[in-house]
């Protein structure tokens, strides 16, 4: 056989479940997949291209468990703000003016590229415009699941579920060789969204074995909201509706109870995807990670949109959470840094129901991953490789990322965008968002 | 006047009482100071030296209030460990076998080098072998306030502060022709002291108006041990040692209690250097910021040692705060960017008495400053200087730096030392700490 690309001579974090670390290996990629892993100078082989990964340690592209891609003009707007105020005369105004086609296009190309030179190869992300996000992610070379926030329009009533269901398969279709597109339902939350469509979210999700993704008790205000009207508990609520029944992605779960926990725990369909940064910024709180733990309640890591955080930094967003929940439970030994770095590989691609292709390197996975230059000072000496990367370690030192067996940077260059346009079409937008402001 | 350097055509966010940001403005600098600022094109002039600063921001070199430079080889070594095990089996019996000048100045001129790349161009340092730090920090350009950790040895009963005091007063002499460097007298901590130690301390930092630089309240522990002790809190303890009456910079601060804020206010002699990383990932708590600036107490922060977590990015330590403090108090306007960036500037130069000549840009001040590039793509679009620096940037936007009027990084590269040089140090002291293991 001859391969595609083989990268030389890394030390290899697989985050297989022995969590094998791998010196002196190489990786072999043929269609896309990992075809062999193997020791420097025990296999000859023919390749098309090859990269020299010594001095380098070999990850998993990192995962993105929940992002709104298109919110990169608005980042840095309007910070240090109540959320309601940053929403209402802000965010919400200016989606409103703004938000189109090209403007979504635009800016997730922006995000996109953003996050691949952050080490992300995967995005689980919830906007609008879909074909914008598909399209932009895949002149990047990111890979996405894109999904529409159906947010409930209270003057005509009308549930748009049925629409953006059959949206999703039409989009399936459209995309189906292209292997970096995948797309999930998104109720935008309990407060957007009325009983009835979330009733017919989780019908339309159980008959097309979509994932579902929303926004789960971000705020206790919410959650006072919930038991108030429904006289259930957010999470009692989506059981009774029967959102616990398909596989879920409840992005920031800063206020479940245990109570709850035990109910996701006996389902078992749904992972928590925390955005720990989001949360500190905007003051929502502290989401209960070791609970979760303690009831094998899957959780991941997401870095929310850059509007309420204010970069796409997954590798700050793990470190902080690591540190932070240490400090919140007293113990230092919580959330090991081996942990921390499932958080956003293997327990991510559990999340999204692809255990079995993306989240570790092993052959027959796909090839998603990122090549760690170790060159940096803040790098060395260098002990223990997950200690690097949860506690030490800078984007910077991301050299190259291979998704889907293609390379999309190199040396820190992107291959299939232009930085310097895209920083153009920034300040485009930002004279455009100052305008009404 | 023929100036040595100018900046031509940059941002400035000059940190001054009006907190001006000065677009399109240049600073020419000569023999170490701002002599300079003025509008582009307003002023002819020559100069030795130009950099081209458009397209970025200029801010005052950031003051990072408490290291230990020489733990750098100590990084990432053992990790998620209790403090007692982490310092007892892992740093005191290696500190012991391996600490000597050598070890120190190399070891110093890899974190010092490796600060100028955060963007740090002071660092208020604490740990052994003071002529090799100052050497070290020479070497790479760093300004540094320099002490030696005064522990009691417990078997003679040795007070070593008449000789570490005599040392300061000869140390200042021979390093007067050298503005970089400055010294501190630094008991290391009351549970490391005599209570006669720290009697001396303060005598003789008063005599020769020495700051002191000690830690304070870093565990729940330790204020329990003092009460027990002493039958003071850390606070009044110190005060009725005497330590109050003289300028003190006390590292991390976690837990101090509202009635020993007030005498601290009272007094108007300490400032807080709050290890905000450190203090998590090592479990100790969350330092009480919003109560120390309701009561007027100047705070700034500090990396603490990279064996405690694990790097030395202060730009990553600042947002971490800043987000922090704001779910700590269910407050999203707490700590906002503005007040936030103070705290590693202005209220850094403070703390240290400097605030005449360090901590912002202003004409007369001495020249310390890094220049910060917003070609990558998190930096944009740009609404709010302040927002960026404290919740988006990386520290690979510090493009350049400069330090007392001189340029010591230029493009990301350090001038006056050999990165490659340092990372085989690193490598080499590695395989030496290993083998004890």
């Amino acid at each position: 056989m001859i391969f595609d690309l083989v990268l030389e001579n890394g030390t290899i974090i697989t985050m297989d479940s022995q969590n094998q670390i791998l010196e002196n290996h190489c990786i072999a990629i043929k269609d896309g997949m990992i075809q062999a892993i193997f020791p420097v100078d025990s296999l000859t082989y023919e390749t098309a291209e090859k990269i020299d990964a010594s001095n380098c340690i070999i990850i998993p592209g990192l995962i993105n468990m929940h992002s709104h891609l298109p919110m990169t003009y608005f980042r840095g707007l309007a910070d240090d703000l109540p959320l309601n105020i940053w929403l209402q005369q802000y965010i919400w105004p200016l989606e409103a003016k703004l938000i189109n086609p090209q403007f979504v296009y635009d800016a997730t190309l922006h995000s996109a590229a953003e996050m691949i030179k952050n080490g992300i190869s995967t995005a689980n992300d919830m906007y609008f415009c879909m074909n914008s996000i598909a399209d932009a992610c895949s002149k990047v070379g990111l890979r996405v699941f894109i999904s529409e926030a159906l947010i409930d329009n209270e003057q005509t009533g009308n549930d748009g579920t049925n629409a953006i269901g059959k949206r999703i398969i039409e989009l399936k279709e459209e995309y189906k060789d292209n292997p970096l597109i995948d797309f999930t339902l998104a109720p935008h939350s309990i407060y957007a969204c009325s009983e009835n469509t979330l009733k017919n979210c989780a019908k339309v999700a159980g008959e097309n074995d979509f994932i579902v993704h929303t926004h789960l008790s971000e705020t206790a205000e919410e959650v006072e909201n919930c038991l108030k009207e429904h006289k259930l508990s957010p999470v009692e609520y989506l059981q009774k509706i029967g959102l616990l029944d398909v596989q879920g992605i409840f992005a920031h779960g800063v206020w479940i109870n245990e109570k709850e926990m035990d109910i996701l725990a006996e389902k078992g369909n749904s992972s928590i995807a925390i955005c720990t940064e989001s949360n500190l910024k905007l003051s929502s709180g502290f989401a209960p990670i070791k609970k979760y733990q303690e009831k094998g309640i899957n959780i991941c890591l997401g870095t929310d949109g850059v509007a309420s955080n204010n970069n796409l930094d997954l590798l700050v967003e793990m470190s902080v959470t690591a540190k932070l929940h240490k400090a919140l439970n007293n113990d230092p030994t919580l959330l090991p840094a081996k942990d921390a770095f499932a958080l956003v590989t293997i327990n991510a691609a559990k999340a999204l129901g692809k255990e079995k292709e993306l989240g570790s390197l092993e052959i027959g996975k796909i090839a998603d991953l990122a090549v760690v230059s170790l060159q940096e000072l803040e790098n060395n000496p260098l002990y223990n490789p997950y200690s690097l990367l949860v506690y030490a370690i800078n984007h910077n030192s991301i050299r190259d990322m291979i998704i889907q067996g293609k390379i999309v940077m190199r040396n820190r260059q992107l291959l299939f965008v232009d930085e310097q346009h895209i920083l153009e079409k920034a300040n485009y937008y930002k004279k455009m968002i100052l305008k009404p402001l």
